[in-house]
């Protein structure tokens, strides 16, 4: 890995690879790279997730990073990465069933709050409980009940993939998109 | 499991539960739920990834379903999830280092293309081929050359983890959103 990641580097430096040089790539293990990386991974444009539960009758919520659907059809799964840091998850995890909520397009705010260091979360937040402890969140694109399958460790995070036990999709209600550091709505293309 | 499951049904069709009845939560494994599943997933945007790379001389390309970027940051890491029966692959996970293309806004035709059954994937496709192999689309949004780091069985598909080795953002490049089976672009909410 060392060998082949040297040779990535090099060709940008030395400029013995002219078609790498003219394109400008760059060695993710570049000492300048970081920033590189967060704009790479910021250009790609996702759907926002929140997963919430009670816990020990606590209402316990995040907005999970790296999300995805259709992971699997038969049986349904979603996934999404945690970092290894996170002290949510671990608490979270212990719920009997975790209640996703793709979030819609007025939930900008209530993103932010899901995802807040400080303070309650669900501070005035419109949320529905069910009995199996999933939380859901109201205006919601989606509800995803969900029990966790697998934990993968993957880098500095890990990559959690759930199965889907059951579900509610809000007609004609618009999902919120984050991309490049903002929140951003949707227009029709084709 | 299937004692979970059972509770999740019964909840919807006899009754014996107003919250979830009253929202309309569809138990994932009752017979009519493929639909639905179906119509939630497409509910999530999320962007398009074309993953692309030279093997034994030969052009290997697919669009990969359920893509997402952020996996872990140190290193930097991607994941997606492949199909079971896909044929595309077995052959391209061969390559050395793969191609990961984020479309743009522009991209919507050559997203079918390089996911079609029939024809060639590449055909007036203008891509770039670097020395490693990998194979990138231009007018993409970002470019990430990727070596496969695990692969996980994840119900009917595969969820794979790969490193990303070297990079490259398009600064201004909108990138192709997939949502509720059409291409969409984005506009600013805040």
């Amino acid at each position: 890995m060392t060998g082949d990641r040297s040779q990535a580097r090099d060709a940008i430096h030395a400029g013995d690879n002219g078609i790498a040089r003219a394109f400008d790539l760059l060695a993710a293990d570049h000492p300048d790279a970081a920033a590189r990386v967060k704009s790479a991974f910021g250009a790609f444009p996702s759907g926002v997730a929140a997963l919430c539960a009670v816990v020990d009758g606590v209402k316990v919520g995040m907005v999970a990073s790296s999300f995805s659907v259709g992971v699997s059809f038969d049986p349904p799964m979603v996934m999404f990465s945690v970092q290894d840091s996170s002290t949510t998850w671990p608490v979270l995890k212990q719920a009997e069933r975790i209640g996703i909520s793709i979030l819609g397009s007025a939930h900008d705010a209530a993103c932010y709050q899901l995802s807040s260091r400080k303070g309650d979360r669900f501070a005035g937040l419109d949320v529905q409980e069910l009995d199996s402890g999933a939380i859901f969140v109201h205006d919601a694109a989606v509800w995803l009940e969900c029990v966790i399958r697998s934990e993968i460790p993957a880098g500095d995070h890990h990559v959690v993939v759930l199965e889907v036990t059951s579900l509610r999709v809000a007609e004609g209600q618009e999902p919120l998109v984050y991309h490049g550091t903002r929140f951003r709505q949707l227009r029709a293309v084709s």
